[in-house]
This record gives C-alpha cells, sequence and structure tokens, in this order.
C-alpha cells in the first residue's frame, strides 16, 4: 500500500497542504486572505483553479480539505492519511531536530512561544486542530526550518551575551528559511553537484541570506528569531539593541506588544512610511514616493552587504541562488541586488535576468567568477521528504 | 599671543587631557584606575613619567591638571587656556556636528541621557566641571565623534523601523570613532594620497569597522548607539531585536538596567563567562579554556564579516588599516583577522606583523591586492584640530 502524507505550512495569511503519495504531489491546496475574501487554489497534477471560499471554510481548513481530496479521487477517507509534515519555526536546540510531535514536543512548544509567541502561535494553533482531526494515533511531525542551520560553527551561532544566560535561556542564532535552502541544494545535487561555496538568497515576506559550504550551512542572517537580519516585508531586521531599548521607553511597548511593532510594522511597510509592504507596490511608485525609494535602497543595501559577510564566512564565492518569490519572480530586484556585487566577481546578463520570471535559470555572463543561478524552491516537497525519512 | 587649548578625551576608567599649543602637543596627562589604585601618566616633549595619585585627585583631575602644567612650565595659570575641546559621544543629528556648548547644547545633552545613559553620563559631569571650573566665559567645544560618518548615505543610516518613528526620536545609525577615523584620514593625505577604498579597522575597548570612500564615511559598525555590531571588550554587539525583548523578560531587566547589562556583562567579559574582558588575558589561556577560545573566534569572525560587508559597501579595497590599542599592538589579533580574508585579496607578511607593536607600518606582501597598514590612532591631536576650527 502507498503511504500517503499531509504536508502543512502555515503563514500569518496564508496556508498551504499537500498530500504527497509516493514522495510526489498528487494535490495541493492553498488559502489565503485576498481583498475582501477567501481564496483557496486547488492544483492537481498541473491544473489549478481558484475557488473562493466563506470564512468558515478557511478556518476549517482541514474539513475543507479533505472534502475536496475525497471529491478529487486523491483520498478515499482521512484515515488514508498515514502522517502528517508541519513546517515548524520555533527558536531552540531541541527544535533544530526534525520530531514527532508528542506531549513532550508540546510542552517545549508552549514555552518556545515567550521567545517567538507571533511565529510560533499560528503553528501551535494547527497542531492542536490536526490533533484533533486525525486523532491520537496519527503521526505529526514537526520538520524544522533550522535544522539545516545547525551545522554553524559556534562562532557564528553566538551573540555577544553573558555565557551562561545563553546556556540557561538557550539563546544562541538558530536561523530560518532552512527548509527552503535544503530544497535548493537538493536540487542542486540532482543537476549534477553542489558547488563548494554557495550563497542561497531567499527573498520573500522575510528574507535570509544563507551561507552553505560543500552543502552544509555555515552562516545564515536570521537569528534566534525570524526578526534579525534583513529588512523583511514587515520585520525589522537588524536594530542597535540600544535602539531597541529606547524605542520600548518612548513607544512605551514591551513583551508581546514590542515583539509585534517590530514584526508588523517595521520593514519594507514602515521604511515607506506604512505605504506598502509589498515590493511590486514600492518599485511602481518610487520614481515619485521617495519614501518607496529609500524603503527599497535599504533593503537592496542590507542583502548586499550580507553577501559580502557570507563571500567571508565562506572564503570566497561559487554561486549565488535567487529563490523566494521576489528572488524568483522579481527581476528588478536581482538586477538591484546584483549591481553594486561587481568587485565580488558576480556579473548577470540583463537580457536574461530581465526575462527570467519563475523559471530556474543561469543569469551570469560567461565573464563572471561566481555563477548566478535563479532556482524555485519546493518548500513543500522539502517537507515531505523530511517527514518521509522520520516516519519510515 | 599663542592660542593654548585644553582637549579632554574622558572614558568610562581613564580621562585624557592635554594641551595644545599652535597645534602641538606641549603636555599630555592620562588618568586611570589600575589594580587598587589611580595612576596619572604625564608626558611632556616625548618625557613621561608615571605618579600614583590619591582617589581626590583623580575626582579632582581639573586642579591637579592646571597644578601639574603650572609646575611643569606648560601655562601659567588656568586663564591661558583660550578654549577647551572634549570628545562627545552622543546619538542625534544634533550631535553629529561640531558645536560650542552652550545652554542649547547643554538641553540637548540631557535629552540625549535617555538614548545612550552610560556612554553620556561621564561626559555630562565632564562638562558640567569643566564649566564650573572655567567660568562661564570659557569655550568649550563638543567634538562629535560621529561628525565623521554624516556622509553615509541615507540608505546605510536607515534602521528597518516605521519611518515616522525614526523621524520624530531620531533614531538612526551614527556611528562612533569618528574622530579616530579622521585622524587616520589626515595621516594618509599627510603621506601622500588617501586611499579611494579604505577600511579603518579601530579595536580597542570599543571596536569599529569604518568604511570610507575617497576620505569620507560610507559605512560603520556602530549604530544609534556605540552598542551595535562588533563584539567589544564588555558590549554585546549585534543582537537579534527578539532576543532582546525575550532577554528583558528572563533577566527581568529593562531600561538603564538592560542597557548597563549590554554595555557591562557582554562581549568578550560575557562569552568568556565572566573570565576577562581583556584580550591579551583571554590569549594566555585560550589552550586550556574553551570559553576564552571561543570569545576570540567569536570576536575576530564578527570583524572578518563587517569587512566583507564593507567591501561590497565600497565596491572593492585598496586598503585595509588596524588602529586603536589591540590594532596597533596585537599581531596575534591581526593575524587572526587577516587570517580567512584572503578571499578579499588581502595578504600580510607574517614576519613583519610579528614585529609589529605599536609603530605605524606595511604589513601586506607584495602579492597582496589590498594594502595592509597598521597606523597608530590620534584622537587627541584631531580633537584639538577639530576645536580650532571651530574656535578660529
Amino acid at each position: 500500500m502507498s503511504e500517503k502524507y499531509l504536508i502543512v505550512n502555515t503563514g500569518s495569511a496564508s496556508k498551504k497542504y499537500a498530500v504527497y503519495d509516493e514522495g510526489k504531489e498528487a494535490a495541493f491546496v492553498h488559502f489565503e486572505t485576498g481583498d475582501g475574501g477567501y481564496l483557496s487554489t486547488v492544483r492537481i497534477s498541473d491544473k489549478s483553479e481558484k475557488i473562493k471560499i466563506s470564512e468558515s471554510d478557511f478556518d476549517k481548513a482541514l474539513d475543507y480539505l479533505i472534502k475536496t481530496f475525497k471529491a478529487k479521487n486523491i483520498i478515499s477517507d482521512k484515515n488514508d492519511i498515514s502522517g502528517v509534515g508541519i513546517r515548524v519555526v520555533a527558536p531552540g536546540i531541541y527544535f533544530q531536530t526534525n520530531r514527532i510531535i508528542d506531549d513532550e514536543y508540546i510542552r517545549n512548544l508552549k514555552l518556545a512561544m515567550k521567545k517567538a509567541p507571533l511565529h510560533l502561535e499560528g503553528i501551535f494553533k494547527e497542531i492542536i486542530k490536526l490533533k484533533l482531526f486525525f486523532g491520537n494515533n496519527m503521526k505529526i511531525v514537526g520538520i524544522s526550518d533550522s535544522e539545516f542551520h545547525h551545522t554553524m560553527p559556534q562562532k557564528a551561532k553566538n551573540y555577544g551575551i553573558y555565557s551562561k544566560d545563553a546556556e540557561k535561556y538557550d539563546i544562541y542564532r538558530y536561523g530560518y528559511h532552512g527548509i527552503s535552502a535544503q530544497s535548493i541544494v537538493n536540487k542542486l545535487q540532482k543537476k549534477g553537484n553542489i558547488p563548494s561555496k554557495l550563497i542561497v538568497c531567499h527573498i520573500g515576506g522575510g528574507v535570509s541570506v544563507m551561507a552553505v559550504k560543500d552543502g552544509k550551512s555555515v552562516e545564515t542572517s536570521m537569528g534566534f528569531t525570524p526578526l534579525e537580519g534583513m529588512i523583511m516585508a514587515n520585520r525589522v531586521g537588524d536594530i542597535d539593541a540600544g535602539a531597541v531599548v529606547y524605542l520600548s521607553e518612548v513607544l512605551k511597548l514591551q513583551g508581546l506588544k514590542l515583539t509585534q511593532y517590530f514584526n508588523k510594522k517595521c520593514g519594507l511597510f514602515g521604511l515607506s512610511g506604512g505605504l506598502s509592504n509589498d515590493i511590486r507596490d514600492l518599485l511602481k511608485v518610487e520614481n515619485e514616493n521617495a519614501a518607496a525609494k529609500i524603503a527599497l535602497d535599504t533593503y537592496v543595501y542590507k542583502i548586499q552587504k550580507q553577501i559580502g559577510a557570507s563571500f567571508v564566512a565562506l572564503g570566497g564565492l561559487d554561486m549565488l541562488v535567487f529563490t523566494g518569490t521576489v528572488g524568483e519572480r522579481s527581476y528588478l530586484m536581482r538586477r538591484r541586488i546584483c549591481s553594486g556585487l561587481e568587485s565580488l566577481g558576480i556579473l548577470i546578463d540583463q537580457k536574461i535576468n530581465d526575462c527570467t520570471d519563475g523559471v530556474d535559470c543561469n543569469l551570469s555572463t560567461q565573464d563572471s567568477k561566481v555563477k548566478v543561478e535563479v532556482i524555485n524552491t519546493d518548500e513543500m516537497n522539502q517537507i515531505a521528504v523530511e517527514t518521509q525519512k522520520v516516519l519510515i
């Protein structure tokens, strides 16, 4: 009998589910909230259709999902599912390993919610829903978004805080987007070889610049939580600890409220003065709107500097990969990031870059010392691969 | 009549004073607290002597100073001093300019003390002492340690916070160690030319990696306060905003107490588990003490990554300068930092490096694409130069 896994990837405004059968996607559903409503996109063997759904269908996504899959003959019953894999974004050494979600896991997850409340709340709720829906016998695997980074050397994991506090409170740089990076590494391996010195630039709502040496992570821009590093759609990225303390005082925000500020009111959204968190919107208006322009400039510049830092962490560079929705689809942002990286030996063919939209492609010129590639990430497939590894 | 200026540079555990006469040092006094006592080092025309002093002399440094200078015939009276220049480390656009310290300045300084309390307390007290000692007619100039960085492009000054909050609360990346960087740039100019793409690595109790394009700052590792960036003797350096919020909760520290933690209990001191904040101590024991080794490794690695980021900010590199007490004197740290920067075209001659201690020297090999130099910084002289510019 074939093993069917349900693969789950929940974000703040969208949820993705897929059924993987024998390691291949059998069906995929993407729920999202858009302008004035809820939308589901159902894809079955390359055919996809968008359907408006009710709020209740969105909330009870699992019921809707199973109903849809049954109607399409993907499964005959929810008991056809023999395991579930869900992406987990959680700080802590415990969460840097893929694990079956048991009582201990749930206890640790509750504790970790103090560390990254905004990122964990949705995941926690989803796990509880899955447990209730499938019953206690269903094996649910938490696929760590930071497992890939466990190979980082200690010097890259440390903050300059008191070492006993770091140990006691488990405060290190864990990094995220590891599932995406592993997906890229696996794709490169299938193509023939993993370049020894690789930077993966995952640019989506969140942004990570990851340095990968011989297939293993050695450095990444995100840290203890997904707040650190690059400027993101709504997240602040790097900021002086002194500025955090001062902002807490003047804005009279602490704890969860302060975390919400750094996660929601900052990034491109904040830098553009609340104009938009969407790069496409900002690109459209930047000629007339100085705030939009400076938001994009700051965003690009941070990524460029981080590529420089990663270059040193690797001791050179063989390949730069763009991935994530923006990395895969925005030729304008790729052009802007690469324009300024010539000193690292990075040269892209503008014509090829400009017509590359969501497909894997080599962008670098013949003269470029560094290969530059667009590679579409496949986090759902990677979660399925990792889930199978744990459950077999 | 010649113009005599008193030049003042106060730190947390030491105070430096000098009399500059016609742009040249006439006398210099360094007060420091050491093991079990207070010490003053008096230098007059290259002759220096160390004298143990009382706590009262240390506290009333100005009285002691003038008494000493009179005894040595440097001045006949405190009224010989025609102006005072003092280094000011303070966040804010207002403080990014050298200014005569008037009532408005004092008011702004009091407001700025909320932003960087630990760095400003000593400076504020010293200014009040100077005002009382010399009377209201004396012109005291605040020499900004961040003026040099006002040329940084806006994209390098921005954090990813809500733009209206940045404006309202004046929260940008100001950078410090600017007086030191300007001193290096001036020395290079006197030697003949300023390299177009220059990185100044100031390594002392504080650490800054500064990128200088055609003599002007374009990027630096410190930000709103001197906490950001590299790991320092006691300062934390870069840390995830999420980790700051979490540490505040678990350690039950807020405001000034939290700032003290990040300024005093962290850095090399913290990473070594409280062993020492002094690189020399850690170097001595690192073979037997894993915490000392990882503290040094993390410290070096952060500097290396920042040199990579600065390389990209400059679009290449012509010269890397080491300065500050550690940069000038520790061949071991310079060796360790450069070993790992070969990919940027940085190669140093180990023999020359190893015997360079506190003197200006070129360290790079013939093959090195980047010139590597040790250049002794002269902040006191630079403060004198800037003071004269304001007062003339």
